[in-house]
């Protein structure tokens, strides 16, 4: 038996102090709390430099990066965007940085409402955002209400992201415009927002984040990984389900409704059994290998 | 004539992105936002060890600060805390950080919403903290409010922070707790906010801190410098004006009004003139030397 990682440790200390509903316990991608008569939707991300980012990228994609992941988890609760607050320090190329955030915040129409720039010392960019949004359907959809019965449904391919980091990573003639601008399933996730019975973002890999949801519902997952549209050759598929960054929504919904927007079946909801998830008829009985957990450690 | 500096051009840059008047131009502590039928009010600063912080220092008393820092934006805008989002790259001590937070959480009645928490590389640690508060009064009080013929106010003693400051990074055996663990004003924040013409906290120096101010108003302050409060021998007088963290209340209020909670009177406005700030008479033309301003660049 190996020692819980400091992540885990810390993360379970804050869970004891984030007591009130509006955390929905740190297991749900934002908190969501009752404000006037409306529902005010929060999120915070970070990206590290060398962690979330490779040194040296273009700063402008990296702000998009910020920008979209954040919104992305927006997506995940059909929430629309009121504003953000960025938490900056220095870096090598400030402007370029300004132009790719300008340029996010437009597409995504959210408007920056403030935030804190410090000048870091040398080593590694740290960057922060926090997303406001406004939820347009409520109950805002969460991690556990996926209910045996249900199907479970991805709005578009895995592994683009991975394509593209290698790309950008090794320096070929590759796209890696799926890796360095990511797009936030917005649109979809306003139209899901009524009819989902679970619903999240997929930033951690698929695999990962399905089991956690499944767990969030005490449910299982029984997915068909051949029915998972992949954005990679047919011998990359194992990675390409274990390999976040595309933001696809997840979610689930009862048999006899049709989602609003295309989506693709890629499993069934099924009672809860040993394991959380099964792929393919087997039992996946460890969080391990299916994701991004031990790079990323999102509270969450 | 000199470079501007990074800081300088890119928080020129944020401005140009922030258009929306919530975003208050980011000259204030806050954004503020109408959401359903009330008033938000939102902050994110950072702290950067090595910056904000000595490193080696109780991580404890870091998470107190970090969570002080923030509350104090919300005081200083009359509005009660919702709560918090913290950004977390993982240090030395994590256990005692969560010590230090949820002492900070409890003193201020915040609760801790989400965030997130990532292994940051080797190197400086950086924290983040948004802070979500309710306004209580509105129209909710800026910086941009005092008008010539008003009172200045300061509700406490400047310098203590400074003093802790010495004590800690020699090692003596002074008292370090005014700088390990500021105090948020937040009971007089919210007790002022229906009666001021402006507010903010003096969390830069309160000579730079009232420039500001007076700027936004399009006023001139006149400081008498003896009537500031000070925590340190009279020999240091210039120092404490100049120096930060100790996050009292800077507010100004018609003369024909006694404000409601304990405060020294440290000066008035008046008509613009060529400086925004007199000191005994004296102009002074330059933002240099007046407080933290190449140290610590907040965005507001």
């Amino acid at each position: 038996m190996t020692a819980p990682s400091p992540e885990f440790a810390f993360i379970a200390g804050l869970r004891a102090l984030a007591t009130d509903p509006a955390a929905r316990g740190l297991v749900d991608d934002c908190a969501v709390i009752e404000f006037g008569g409306e529902t005010l939707v929060l999120t915070h991300d970070m990206m590290v430099e060398g962690v979330h980012f490779l040194p040296g990228q273009d700063p402008a994609d990296v702000a998009w990066k910020l920008v979209a992941t954040n919104i992305s988890d927006l997506a995940a609760k059909g929430a629309e965007p009121v504003g953000v607050l960025l938490g900056y320090t220095l870096g090598a190329d400030d402007a370029r940085f300004l132009e790719g955030f300008g340029e996010a915040l437009a597409y995504y129409r959210a408007t920056l409402l403030g935030g804190d720039t410090v000048s870091g010392p040398p080593g590694a960019q740290t960057l922060g955002l926090t997303a406001i949004g406004r939820a347009t359907h409520r109950p805002v959809p969460s991690r556990s209400g996926a209910r045996p019965g249900d199907m479970l449904y991805l709005t578009g391919p895995v592994g683009a992201a991975m394509i593209g980091f290698e790309a950008l990573r090794d320096g070929t003639a590759g796209d890696s415009l799926a890796y360095r601008r990511p797009t936030a399933r917005l649109a979809q996730g306003l139209a899901l927002a009524p009819h989902v019975t679970a619903m999240m973002d997929v930033s951690d890999g698929l695999l990962l984040d399905a089991m956690r949801m499944a767990r969030a519902s005490g449910t299982t997952f029984a997915i068909d990984s051949a029915a998972v549209p992949i954005a990679t050759p047919e011998a990359r598929r194992a990675e390409a389900l274990r390999w976040g960054d595309d933001y696809q929504l997840l979610f689930t919904m009862p048999k006899a409704i049709a989602p609003p927007v295309a989506a693709h079946a890629i499993g069934k909801v099924v009672a809860a059994s040993d394991s959380a998830l099964l792929l393919d008829g087997t039992v996946l009985t460890d969080a391990s290998g299916l994701g991004y957990q031990h790079t990323r450690a999102p509270v969450r």
